[in-house]
């Protein structure tokens, strides 16, 4: 089903065609809870409207899931599992299609339609699930070996783990938003000058501040503590997917993340999508990630050599001054370790995932100069402009900036893609009293 | 209020004396609903069947609570801040003390009793808090110095930022249990001889399972993302402690956490003991911690130098045979770095805290052989035996193990302690089928 749709003001660069059909939580003037709709064009589809007016049973087969459409995040719906995800995403896809076999139901329903079908700039989005635990790996092999260069030379780039295991770390869940919330220049502890011995932090605005180019999965159903998840299982827990801007203060970063990983650095903001892309909609588009050329242990081994998706992937910077420009375009393709590789060995000492975690990518670059997924990599570790339009130029974000995140597959008017991941940096106002 | 109580079968060396009284989550043969209770000798008192009986809104000044002790988590109780929990608590001391101004209300209503008052034996202990967020600092300055020189010498004992922040990782709130959960040794990858280059790893049971003896924090009330929380401010926004084993697999960790810190080594368990003992019942336990010697950034000093608690902790381990030994002793005042210091470090940037986020201490020994809160300290780094009862030795741990945390203020009869924080190993057996 990736025909065209009856919907109007179609765009057939529009992410949203009904070959996509993605899932988010949405409030409207009629509305003010949060509730469950889809996307389609320039338009979303009010789902606790829908369920509520016409039944729709049959056409999902199992229910009507106006239960799960009226809460406040997708967790209830993400919990039914997959087969659930694929009937009522087939359900909407033959409810909006041009050749609907079902017109009287909403196409042709006068009254419905004008309370379910409204304007995307009309609806407020929300964070799309309660996220439990937010993990975030570290599988961009390009960055990863451009990073590690930069500090330890291209010799020593790669940790000796880095191609037998999907390196990650726990994130911080309370500070992920949705897009379009403003983010705060973190204030933090880092040193000026690191040539001063003993080195000798001060507290400030971070002035290393930075984004991370990432794709995000959100878990659909969990897995009992000690009970791993074969990487065969794997991709039957996977809900969805959503572009995931995992800001980051490199200088406060530096300083403090030995020996036990990035804090501060990055628990300030972590940025995603508002639109969940359902693991379906996104098959067409497998690819064969980066090459291993290690041998891996058994439970990391995937049948299926395309196991990750070419999503074209693009970094927009806006200026204060509303000039922007395009520092980075790649693919998802650029990743070592697939989600469900990432799935299997999060779980193989029985860690439990729930329903709503979110597992982030690690940052994705490509492998030349125009696909950089960070403002450290495409500055060269700060010492290099990124040059703007309207004669600017950055190495870290300024107060004021925008960044705009975007990915989408398909050709088009049969696009899937993410929407904005946008966030816009206002300047640190710390409130911070002494003692 | 630190008197005796009327409640029978007194037992001068319980952790929950009259001057305690810690929250925790009970269910009952009775009512299989998990809700609130609070611990009073080795009985428990069912605070949803209390305030359902006999209206205590004079006593708690405020209201009867009715709502939040009905709650299956602490988190309602929590939120509405130390105020409410001072006053929660002292009116509960006086429906308990031998002396009791209201002796009607419980202590002479024997039909209330027989349902409200029941031995500890007879409920089931549930997880206290939904945790949202778990991070783990590095606060007990021995155990990282101990630790550091094992790996770098004792001169690179500590990095150069140890003295200057409280470092601290992320943890995983997914895996957080309470006292009595069977934790299963996990499986993961590890290097068993680290001297073959390039290393090659194998996929296993870990054998080198260790514990940590830790000292956890709860979080009452929330700030808002982007406001920081000052030091100042910071205890109020403190609910109460608990035990923490934060259970660590060390051959898995040595091998997984360069460079983005510990992982699969840690989050297949952390367990903590049942009973939130609130920050209130702790104040007359204050003593000085470990003094740092650096200039501390102004966010991060604090006016009284009576910064942490002198508990008396100890870890008992019982071996499949059912011989127990303690094998450490020590006080949590061996950490050079204050919960309020950990709160404002975490908030500096703006990350947001939320009710029920849950603060660990990190590892804390003393300066002394037998006050080491790990094996991998007692054995150093699994070089020596730790000698048990029973003619039995450990370097770390063997299946069917129980490990017991232990933790009291106080002198008998007024103990303010925590029972137990308990753990038994099982064996591992990995569910991982290959595709």
């Amino acid at each position: 089903m990736s025909g065209s749709t009856w919907v109007p003001n179609n765009d057939p660069s529009s992410d949203f065609s009904l070959a996509n059909i993605p899932f988010g939580i949405i409030s409207t003037q009629s509305d003010p809870s949060p509730h469950v709709a889809v996307a389609i064009s320039s338009y979303v589809l009010d789902l606790k409207v829908l369920v509520s007016e016409v039944d729709l049973t049959p056409i999902f087969t199992s229910s009507s899931h106006a239960d799960v459409f009226a809460q406040p995040t997708l967790n209830a719906f993400a919990q039914l599992g997959r087969a659930t995800h694929r009937e009522v995403r087939r359900g909407l896809q033959d409810l909006l299609a041009a050749d609907t076999p079902y017109p009287h139901l909403l196409r042709d329903n006068a009254h419905l339609l004008e309370r379910a079908l409204l304007p995307q700039r009309s609806v407020k989005m929300h964070l799309p699930m309660a996220i439990g635990d937010y993990t975030d790996f570290y599988a961009g092999y390009h960055h990863a070996f451009a990073v590690g260069a930069m500090f330890r030379g291209p010799e020593n780039a790669l940790q000796p783990n880095y191609s037998h295991l999907p390196v990650g770390y726990h994130g911080r869940a309370s500070s992920i938003v949705v897009s379009g919330t403003p983010v705060g220049r973190p204030v933090g502890q880092m040193v000026l000058d690191p040539s001063v011995l003993p080195k000798q932090p001060t507290t400030g605005p971070s002035r290393r501040l930075d984004i991370e180019l990432e794709l995000g999965c959100f878990l659909a159903t969990p897995n009992d503590m000690g009970q791993p998840i074969s990487i065969a299982e794997a991709e039957e827990h996977i809900f969805g997917y959503v572009l995931l801007n995992d800001w980051s203060a490199r200088d406060i970063q530096t300083w403090e993340y030995v020996p036990l990983g990035p804090f501060n650095g990055k628990n300030f903001a972590s940025t995603i999508s508002p639109w969940v892309v359902l693991a379906d909609a996104l098959e067409p588009f497998r690819t064969a990630g980066i090459e291993n050329q290690t041998p891996l242990q058994d439970y990391l081994k995937q049948s299926r050599p395309d196991n990750v998706f070419d999503i074209q992937l693009s970094v927009d910077l806006t200026t204060p001054e509303g000039d922007t420009t395009t520092i980075g375009r790649t693919s998802s393709k650029h990743l070592m370790w697939s989600f469900p590789q990432m799935i299997a060995h999060h779980t193989l000492g029985g860690c439990p995932m729930r329903t709503g975690d979110l597992l982030g990518s690690g940052t994705i670059s490509g492998p030349t100069a125009g696909e950089r997924g960070s403002l450290l990599e495409m500055s060269e570790g700060g010492k290099k402009d990124v040059l703007l339009y309207g004669m600017d130029a950055r190495t870290f974000l300024k107060d004021g900036d925008s960044v705009t995140l975007r990915g989408f597959c398909g050709v088009l008017g049969a696009r899937v893609g993410f929407g904005e991941c946008r966030g816009r940096i206002y300047s640190a106002m710390p409130k911070v009293s002494e003692s």
